[in-house]
């Protein structure tokens, strides 16, 4: 569908470069060439060569943050899971590069391990974002992390499952299901808008739960008074 | 307390070069030399510079495996709770270094990710050992990913805490706090043992929630038949 980006050209030559002559062989002057650009046009887009092979996580990292930003959800953990969407939209959008990433960031340690740095930062940037909704509320830095990893790790379960399969099916309806999940455990924590004072809260024990784990049961399903009802009113 | 062992002292002085003539011009020789061994020494400890000023996650890794093996816990995330105990230990029993390191990590990008992809390796481990507990059950995969996802943030999140404040606390008890709300969260998930018939299941709505939202809760809080009182007796 139209003529692809210099970046997308040299991710397309970094992936193909690497699976024909092997990671270490492979030089960004290598990548450049392919893609038939100059060396100092790969460094415009890209740091390093590992990188060469990523989504532009800046680009798409601006992207979930202003989904954030402009999401008239009444509550962070929804905000969060909508927006999260974009990023599992770009690797299916690009599938063929998805696919042959996977496989080499399988193989090759260097590219893993960036991989993985990579996804700290959309952890990141949830965390602060659902911090926000629960500043001011007992243990917030605690459950806006507990809340962000979940997100984050759902996503990558739907994405892994879909790359390790192939690529084959459109996993949307995956993600909806695992968000749907990670709604449902934490939503609670919040307390959305004016509808808050409709909540009913109940917990589940065993009945022969020790008392610590009923308390901690309690306590982690006590709603938390929203900063927005908070006492400045 | 004893001579330290050769794979500290190389951390020890990895972490004093690198503050004091920065990581970029500090090499894996100059490393060596400060710790007294060869350079054929430090290869058998340490792959690289990056490796060096990090625990031994491969030892690390090791013990939290054989907890997990040797755990008498009627349930996986209780296990799993109770193991990752042993790597916030790690980074207090050795406080100096800990803090030394989080300083630098914070500075170098390159350190920075190489901590994020050994953080990594503990949720595969937790996610393997939680997938074997949920065999069987509905969204076993999601589920094992969720609760391995929690237990580490919520441990990353009581260590950065007690780094960030310059480990001037014992951050045992905000670990117990912090792991006492994933065992809350994620319990009902799993049957444990033969307590499983006495649970009650409650779930906990907005009256305003959508009939979707209703059914996505419920979904997350159905107990999974246990893999152990399953169809084979």
């Amino acid at each position: 569908m139209g003529t692809p980006s210099i970046s997308h050209r040299l991710a397309e030559a970094a992936v193909a470069l690497f699976d024909e002559n092997g990671y270490d062989e492979t030089t960004v002057d290598d990548i450049a060439a392919r893609a038939g650009v100059s060396r100092s046009t790969f460094f415009r887009y890209y740091r390093s060569k590992e990188d060469a092979i990523f989504p532009d996580h800046d680009t798409l990292l601006a992207q979930v943050d202003a989904r954030l930003r402009a999401s008239t959800s009444d509550t962070g953990i929804v905000a969060v899971t909508d927006a999260v969407r974009i990023v599992l939209a770009h690797y299916v959008e690009d599938a063929e590069v998805s696919l042959r990433r996977y496989s080499l960031v399988r193989r090759v340690p260097a590219l893993r391990d960036r991989e993985i740095a990579s996804v700290a930062r959309y952890q990141r940037l949830f965390r602060e974002f659902i911090g926000k909704w629960l500043v001011g509320t007992p243990d917030a830095d605690l459950r806006a992390e507990l809340m962000a990893a979940s997100v984050v790790a759902a996503h990558n379960q739907v994405l892994r499952g879909w790359l390790r399969t192939g690529g084959t099916y459109d996993p949307s309806p995956l993600l909806d299901h695992a968000m749907g999940y990670v709604v449902a455990i934490f939503r609670h924590w919040e307390q959305p808008g004016k509808s808050g004072d409709d909540e009913v809260v109940v917990a589940t024990f065993s009945r022969s739960a020790s008392p610590q784990a009923v308390m901690e049961a309690i306590q982690a399903h006590l709603q938390p008074r929203s900063p927005k009802t908070g006492e400045e009113h």
